[in-house]
């Protein structure tokens, strides 16, 4: 199947969190185009699971101007491991140490533009240790019945990708 | 709860897809810091059903240069009804004109920096009539038992945020 040829990538911005890159290519009817190209570390989400209950964080996320849910998560450091990631968001973000976390899937957030890869992680085993939230973040932990987060998805109270994601595969994962 | 104060937003893009907005902001610290914004102006992506399978596409994504799965979906038009551009994305993409559509959703694919928004819809009364793809795409139509494309997302072969959360609510829109 056709794959576009790339003709040259120019850079117009490269900042904390993303990088701007315009690409110039040859398009399958051999026509050339730009393409505008989001660079993004990736990050990872964890689905963490305590007593039937799934933690959740409200933060303010300026893109919406919101306060919204989401699954405990953050942003891959460069050349970082997304399992070594999980481990420290959860902790930074809840105060709980994960004994073990499972991979539950990878996920591309908005593929047409945006090279954005996160992975989401189960954790049924974790020991509480001290809160330490990120340096730049306002966080607030809440513990969510399994049924009622799912309820919170259909109703549109969660609005979140990963946390949809993560919340509605929960079913493959749990009591194994 | 917090939300931050905007102080000063500059752009620095102006493209067809995506503007690149930095904002300065106050945090609740009372420091001084900077946010990378990009602003699209959402899409819709439409879960498809036809007795029992699921209409999915093939494409080539620029940003991860793979060719992916993925539910017939598109850009929103400057001021554009979400229903009317899943009614026409739906057309170009599989050939088959919507009877009906249902809201199943609205997602925020990438909360933290970005301003995309999808409205998800379901559809399961259509029509064949002609296929027009849009003319800077190469797509590949396919139907895929819905229990199949399940599959396909717990083996990882699905990755497209949208269209996992899509199909795993299937179960709460079928045979209603």
């Amino acid at each position: 199947m056709f794959k576009e040829k790339t003709l040259k990538s120019n850079y117009l911005f490269n900042g904390k969190v993303i990088n701007l890159r315009i690409d110039e290519v040859q398009t399958y009817s051999n026509r050339t185009s730009t393409r505008e190209i989001v660079e993004h570390n990736g990050g990872v989400g964890i689905v963490a699971v305590e007593d039937g209950n799934v933690f959740l964080v409200r933060q303010y996320r300026r893109p919406f101007d919101e306060i919204i849910y989401e699954i405990p998560a953050g942003k891959l450091e460069k050349g970082e491991e997304p399992l070594n990631c999980a481990f420290r968001e959860l902790e930074e973000e809840t105060g709980y140490k994960a004994l073990d976390l499972k991979l539950m899937t990878s996920i591309y957030t908005s593929p047409g533009f945006c090279t954005e890869k996160l992975y989401i992680y189960f954790c049924d085993k974790m020991t509480k240790t001290e809160t330490n939230f990120d340096e730049d973040e306002y966080l607030e932990l809440i513990k969510v019945p399994i049924l009622e987060a799912k309820k919170m998805i259909l109703d549109g109270t969660i609005k979140d990708a990963k946390s949809i994601i993560g919340i509605l595969m929960l079913n493959d994962f749990i009591d194994k």
